[in-house]
């Protein structure tokens, strides 16, 4: 017979925090404190592995389930001396829900189960508290009939309404100044006496027969084992439901059940109740923190109707309510409670979230688990504890959540600050940032030199609109994704972005954008016209977009965030790098600890004002000739870029793109600037519209592009070798140390890639020839199409290294197009399809065969194939893993990102060798 | 040390007819031809190593070269008695290159290589034939001018030109009246005398001289090695690179070189030269066919300046040229020859290209190999060559190239009528039409339902066109590839069409078409205007576009292509399936011998006049309920349509995809169209127009479609399953045998194809809830992009059967969108990056990896798992032969493709399975 019960009290527990899977976090670490000594009501907790079976079988409890509950709760009376249903000496238990993972408010809970009517008189005769009694009853009826007989809560709280109004016409209360909200702080709860919730017991007791056609259940048996299969079959209500995809948990953990004696903290002035975080999870500070009520029952403290005190006598003096705090009103239950709470931080290692109840002077503990905590206060409290020797460098390391220190890095809406909530898009860029809407890039160019601050409001971005971006503070647009044009550029500039805002619809010509407000149940509300030069503000860590100015707090990169950002650089081994593209973004990635540029995207500086108009004329060329004079109008432009960029890399490998896009992302595609260029360059506008559209695509994305550019047009590629090389001899003559990998984009064959070293070493030579010092620069590949990964060990003959462009090859592996998919991975995402978004965190499962694959076949061809990834997984800890495990020497991504990437290397090496024991595992 | 040189003569070789790797075809066959004691006049062979060693070293011989070459010489001379250089006793040779596969006239030969002034006397007074000498000796300069010492032949032909108007005057011919070209025939070379002749060498020396500023060789020995060098050197002359890149030829290969005693066909009138056919190469008869010449060269035969005779007394009865026969003017001679090709034919057991020279009465053998063909002559030999019992049918399915059947199935231009050439396009479907030009789809059909015949002409084709194209007798596009639309949906009409033909510029409201008329080197010559109504001729198997009306000749699917056909049918294992639509198509295609229907698109029939409201009505719902209304209007059509296809394919499965295309292909995109529609719908113009921009994709072929619009829209899949049921329901009722296999494309999860799996079921359900017989319908997925291929072992779980969509596959693994892919293939094919057009032939060694993958993971998991393939490939022999490699159960093409992919099965079965020996190969 499997053990479906773990009991715990009395000193001795079945079970223990390492339990977690089997009792859920609640009950496992009831467990652990019922071991360690510390006051638990006794109770058990029925495992999940019940509620899996339950579940597989068709709502049917295992053979065994009901002697071994009955067997517990003979335990707890015995141990209580009182006895679950008896009158004489009644036992009422709290039945409550816990999984593995915390899942807070998101199942049910009742509290008070146990009670009927003679339960009820017993126990305000007992407890000579006739109020408490018929509060806990009429509180348990309408709990139980909300989870277990599926009744409306607002039903009862309708009678309960009513039940206040009457007290308080009772009290001379001007009722008509009050609404129902209101009215519950002028006459709170405590205000309605024992008689009157005596009569609201029957009230509800009419309402249940009413609404299920039964009477409340009056056996406590009967109500135990309706609360233990309602906690069970809250597992896959669904909030929870949704709660789980959103946080990637699995169905099938299920969740154990607990069965808890209840004690009270609403007994009179020497019971209370409170919740505490064994340091300030808000800012990181070792001090003990946390809230309490007097005469109070848990949910009394969340729910916000009184005020709860402060719990140490620091915090009250600081708050200015001296004498209310729990140290100083009962000082003997702090004294246990501080006794209770440095033994869990010691035994735990970690910051502890921890409810308790005092009854009657006596102190007991409800739950204890690991707090949650801001990206600021986890890392001062890592770094902090290796410091007092609590914990390791490499627990402190892995006690940081990636994700949660971008919020370190960026600005942020001051907390404090009141804001007016206008529309919510995609969070595609953090930090914040207010300014005047413009709805063109040369706008925001404009109104940025005359030193306004402006946001860039565009319905999408297109490469045009760069300069516009750069003179923004931020970015808004109403269509694209996570990865559109937008997001992306932004994040490469480390400026904050909201993307897909698709309540706004933007008419550039009248200078305005519609913001369309939905309700609940997305009705649409009402429409604000936002014009040309009102001032928003964007967040982008959030999404939301605010009408006016909020203000924004800098970021702060404290003492501790550098000490842990060291002790993660000492543990891992995967190297970070960066994209960028001009010597500026190179200058601040490196400040932000990048080893070199991944991804230096030639193209990006084809845009720049004084170099468009070559770029043009060199698309307009009808020979090579003319061609060719293009070209070299852009060489000195190009060689200057470089002579920058190795500049500022002095020491550190510097990976450059040749060209990639499709050359009609160069030119204008709007009518008026078909007009403004046909007249610059004095060609016909019919001429330029014609070559608009030979060079339209059906698909670009597959179209004629990368290493197929310079296949029908090798002297563009020749161009770049010349000035990366000349740049080159320029930065080595001054003494400068110039690591420089020449990467060749979209290549399918050894063919395209042998076609291309030709110009290279003919180039070099040309270049270097006589030359005293000679660079070594390495020729490679961008490995972002499937044949590309199939054929690497054709084409690592070539390649000295390569570098996964893994944004094209999500695309072409999973035929997703990044722009279009915002139409239907929301369904996708609904229907658990794709458990995330594969554009920001690498499909492993799919798209990774291809990049092992890969990294297996160039191996073996040349066995010291330097391997790295850009792109945006590049920035994505859960794709660093993958990259980590499968032996790539480096990670590259933009500037912002690069402390992110390097604190998920760490802990990619951490765990890849073992690991050391996390604290949430114990 | 390796043997270089191999002799031949005597009746002895020291090769044989299996040495064509390293002797070339010639050097093979000459071999063979001695062993078999047949006169051939004795030489030797340098074999294709010492070509390519020549080329590894840098144009060095390997060592011993020199010696073997000398002693061959010597046992030639010993043989004839004749010594190399000797002016007492000359022996003239001729050095001709020959490679592994037939290259012909792609590289170079040169005769009567050891003349000089004293042998060439030598010869003029032995032979007694002075003209003979001088005519040999001026020819050999010239040639080995050309060749050797690279003096452009223009240089000689000018002076010989000079010395036939002066002869031509000296005979009193009126020479105002011809020119250059007519007075060839008119005062042929024979007309021109010795004297002048030897007069005409000193002005070729003089050129020699003056061109490469030394006097021409003198010394034979030299003359030899210059030739020998010339004729490897001529493997890497543009024009054989250009040709082996069209028959992919691998550059390594490398060419023999032949050097043979010369044989005069022109010492008089007892000499004579000739090539022949042991049987009909254009019909296939089992007659002997050729042609002669007395006192002649070989290449007077082939020059065309005098008219050869027939060699059958019965072929020039025929002609109407009695007496002028081989056979009766040298009638030992032609006893000799009946015997030899008699001989040969029996011994190659294949049909053979013969090349002889009589010398003074005496037969010797050039050259014989196996006889190029014309598709119908294959196949009737090889039908009649089995049942003479000279090969076996395996042989006979060998012998015929799948491609060329292809002409057997569609009309072809009658061969003899006259035409003018107008442009030249890709040869998208095969078959020849001619009809009056139109430029809409909408004129197409009302002219067509007028009884006229016209061709559509468009600038590129959508599915909008469809019933033009269905109306139109031919297809013309100006752009598009092989794969463009126009090209697939017209080869699935089995319609002849055009595509790609840029030299057309079509002005769609004035009604004409205008087009560029190029001449040598690309330069715009000409341009012409083909007006509305006008009749131009396609033909579509070799791209041409005539002016004017072409007669056609009807297919002939004669007896001995049936037969040929049922052989294959008995070989094969593949099966061969056919991508239909409609019953039509179905019937069509059950005709060509088609064992099902490996793809039905249901989408073709979305576009049908009386469907596409009802298909636009849903996709401008806004609102399922909307969306089910219009779905309703739809499911009759496609029950009804259904009903068709079973019941045509009466017991062969039927494979139907889901609705795959992204929406917007369904809505109007020219404004005309758009209004007319808000029209008829009764919605505003602005609703269409934002649809239609809402629905706009970057990458339509990476964006919202295949399952990916079912998961969106789950009852459209759910109207298309019930369809499908209710169809078969019908059909089952009425006693048809239906295998219906629904497919769901685009899957890149297991998940997607769950979703639609309990869709599936759930109809099913309902369907034949009660129903007597109930169908076993297969659910399938398409495997079409790279994930789903890398998970086929996950997909595996769900999916019953598995459809390589190797179109979209190719474009996704190689990123290559099919229809962009025309603008810069060119220049890939040109690199020699692709050998072959990969959406035409699958790129086995890329993405075969991937299908070979899905096979093996595929089969893993469902080991009967059923696997075919659709889409273009499976009508490419190349590729079929793949797909029987990795076990695929079956191919599946449009519907006149059928025959080639059942004759290249099998000619896949039989390679498989080690072969038989082929003619070519002994």
């Amino acid at each position: 017979m499997s053990k479906h019960v773990y009991f715990f009290g009395g000193g001795k527990a079945d079970g223990s925090a390492g339990d977690k899977n089997l009792l859920g976090g609640k009950g496992a670490n009831l467990a652990e404190m019922v071991n360690l000594g510390i006051p638990v009501p006794p109770g058990f907790t029925i495992t999940t592995e019940v509620c899996t079976a339950y579940f597989a079988s068709g709502s049917k409890y295992p053979d065994g389930l009901t002697a071994q509950v009955e067997e517990a709760l003979g335990r707890v009376e015995k141990l209580l001396g009182k006895k679950f249903g008896d009158a004489a000496n009644p036992l009422l238990f709290s039945v409550r829900s816990g999984s593995r993972a915390s899942m807070p408010g998101m199942m049910d809970t009742i509290l008070n189960l146990g009670l009927n009517d003679a339960i009820a008189e017993s126990l305000a005769k007992k407890s000579g508290n006739p109020r408490f009694a018929y509060d806990a009853y009429r509180r348990f009826i309408a709990m139980y009939s909300d989870v277990v007989l599926e009744i409306k809560k607002e039903k009862f709280e309708h009678d309960l309404d009513a039940l206040r109004l009457q007290v308080a016409k009772k009290k001379g209360v001007d009722v008509a100044k009050y609404n129902k909200e209101e009215l519950k702080k002028v006459v709170p709860d405590s205000d309605i006496e024992a008689a009157d919730l005596k009569a609201l017991v029957e009230v509800f007791k009419g309402i249940v027969k009413k609404e299920s056609g039964k009477d409340f259940p009056t056996d406590p048996k009967e109500q135990l084992w309706g609360a233990i299969g309602a906690v069970f079959r809250s597992w896959n209500n669904q909030r929870a439901k949704t709660y789980r995809k959103m946080n990637d948990i699995p169905e099938e953990w299920g969740t154990a059940c607990n069965v808890q004696a209840m004690v009270f903290g609403n007994l009179g002035d020497t019971s209370a109740t409170g919740v505490a975080f064994t340091r300030d999870p808000s800012t990181g500070e070792n001090a003990f923190y946390g809230e309490w009520l007097p005469n109070a029952q848990g949910e009394d403290v969340v729910a916000g109707i009184r005020t709860p005190f402060d719990i140490t006598k620091k915090a009250a003096a600081h708050k200015g309510n001296p004498g209310t705090s729990l140290e100083e009103k009962m000082s003997a239950a702090y004294k246990v409670l501080e006794g209770i709470y440095l033994n869990l931080e010691k035994h735990y290692r970690d910051m502890m979230d921890i409810e308790f109840t005092i009854e009657d002077g006596t102190l007991f503990m409800l739950q204890c688990r690991v707090g949650k905590r801001t990206g600021p206060a986890s890392v001062r409290m890592a770094v902090e504890m290796v410091k007092e020797k609590m914990i390791t460098q490499e627990e402190a390391i892995l006690r940081v959540d990636p994700h949660a220190i971008d919020q370190l890095l960026h600005p942020r809406l001051d907390p404090k600050a009141a804001r007016k909530f206008l529309a919510k898009g995609l969070p595609a860029s953090p930090g914040a940032a207010s300014g005047a809407v413009v709805f063109t890039a040369d706008e925001a160019e404009d109104e940025a030199k005359q030193g306004k601050k402006v946001l860039l409001v565009r319905t999408e971005t297109s490469p045009e609109d760069i300069h516009g971006m750069d003179a923004a503070q931020g970015i808004l647009t109403a269509r694209g994704g996570m990865t559109s044009h937008a997001a992306v550029v932004a994040r490469g500039m480390g400026k904050c972005c909201v993307a897909g805002c698709s309540a706004i619809h933007i008419d550039e010509k009248a200078g305005t954008m519609t913001v369309s407000v939905y309700g609940d149940g997305g009705k649409l509300m009402d429409t604000v016209v936002v014009k040309r030069g009102d001032v928003i503000t964007l967040d982008g860590s959030s999404g939301e977009v605010f009408l006016g100015a909020v203000p924004t707090v800098p970021p702060e990169l404290t003492g501790d965030f550098g000490q842990l950002m060291a002790w993660a650089d000492a543990t891992r081994t995967l190297k970070v790098r960066t994209n960028a593209d001009t010597p500026k973004d190179a200058k601040v990635a490196r400040e932000f600890g990048a080893q070199g540029i991944g991804l230096c995207r030639t193209e990006h500086m084809f845009f720049a004002a004084d170099r468009i108009a070559a770029v043009r004329e060199m698309i307009l060329s009808s020979s090579v000739e003319q061609r060719r004079k293009a070209l070299d109008k852009l060489l000195p432009f190009q060689r200057e870029d470089f002579v920058g960029i190795f500049t500022a890399m002095d020491g550190l490998p510097v990976t450059i793109r040749t060209l990639d896009p499709p050359l009609h992302e160069f030119l204008p595609h709007e009518q008026h600037h078909i007009e403004e260029l046909a007249k610059t360059m004095g060609v016909p506008v019919e001429a330029l519209v014609k070559k608009n559209n030979d060079l339209h695509e059906f698909n670009p994305m597959l179209g004629h592009r990368g290493v197929r550019l310079a296949v029908s047009w090798p002297e563009i590629a020749e161009m770049q070798f010349r000035a990366i090389f000349e740049a080159a001899k320029i930065c080595v003559g001054k003494g400068v140390d110039v690591q420089a990998e020449v990467m060749i984009p979209l290549s399918l064959t050894k063919r395209e890639l042998d076609l291309q070293k030709e110009v290279f070493d003919r180039v070099y030579a040309e270049v270097f020839n006589g030359a005293a010092k000679k660079p070594t620069i390495l020729f490679g590949t961008m490995v972002e199409l499937p044949r590309a990964a199939l054929m690497a060990h054709e084409l690592a003959k070539t390649a000295e290294f390569f570098s996964f462009g893994t944004n094209d090859l999500t695309q072409t592996t999973m035929g997703l197009s990044r722009d279009d998919a915002g139409r239907f991975l929301p369904d996708y995402v609904k229907n658990n399809i794709f458990p995330k978004d594969p554009f920001q965190s690498l499909d492993v499962e799919g798209v990774g065969q291809l990049v092992e694959m890969a990294c297996e076949r160039g191996r073996k061809t040349r066995p010291g194939i330097k391997l790295g990834i850009c792109g945006e997984h590049g920035g994505d800890p859960a794709s660093i893993h993958f990259c980590h495990k499968v032996g790539l020497a480096y990670v590259s991504c933009s500037p912002y990102r690069v402390p992110i990437a390097r604190l998920a290397a760490a802990h990619a090496a951490i765990k890849d060798k073992g690991g050391v024991k996390q604290s949430s595992t114990i």
